[in-house]
């Protein structure tokens, strides 16, 4: 832990399960190779989803954005005061978008490039390869289907 | 199910857990009241976060526009084709932003109105009163803090 954060007993059950629905696969294989923020222009990654939800993606190339949520697997829980390398200054874990959250939920929003069986090709994550994937939906600002 | 709806068999174990980490009021109490998509001019709502987080707050009043996350817990989980009412179109769920999906986690951006204590005063929201808070974050839009 840096100067001033502060970590909290974490609740002894979660409330809810999450199912990991695929796999993302990116260039990155160490935490500080990570882009700061995924760039729509960035390289191209590969989202590789499950078979068990293959009829889920029917229709999926319709949108050119999508918004995936990941699950940061490697990082910690606990702290509720971060104080980033980068400001140095120590602020709520609520006011940073840091993977390090009570619950470690990543959301980006990507750009399609292709579909080929369940892999989706696409540009705009920043995360590593290997991090597990949780959801997929349309891009908010997206024409809906 | 509606025609054309497809579900599959759940797996026997979740991956990862998730804490409640509060609660979402809003004026809606049934799942017909809800309006399809929140906005920013719509009513205040609140968001009660648990006070095991509340030095995760601090700075959060500096942020316009939060994104919250939230787990749509009324919602099957197991359905990956989807017929919804409004377009008759059977589709992929991960195609869709329908509440219905394997991990029913939802997004949503919001103007912040106010703090009071761990209570958060938002406009924006769509969801049933009593939804659990899984997340807050500052928009991606809105400058770092």
């Amino acid at each position: 832990m840096r100067a001033g954060e502060v970590s909290v007993a974490l609740p002894a059950a979660a409330d809810a399960g999450v199912y990991f629905i695929g796999v993302i696969r990116t260039p990155w294989t160490r935490r500080g190779e990570c882009p700061k923020r995924g760039s729509l222009d960035g390289p191209e990654c590969s989202i590789v989803v499950d078979p068990l939800w293959a009829a889920a993606l029917t229709d999926i190339g319709a949108h050119a954005r999508l918004q995936v949520l990941y699950w940061m697997h490697l990082s910690r829980r606990d702290l509720v005061l971060q104080t980033p390398i980068r400001t140095g200054r120590t602020t709520g874990t609520f006011a940073l978008r840091s993977p390090v959250r009570p619950n470690p939920i990543a959301s980006s929003v990507v750009a399609l490039a292709g579909v080929k069986g369940t892999t989706l090709f696409v540009r705009g994550l920043d995360c590593l390869d290997g991090t597990p994937l949780i959801d997929l939906k349309p891009d908010r600002g997206s024409p809906s289907a």
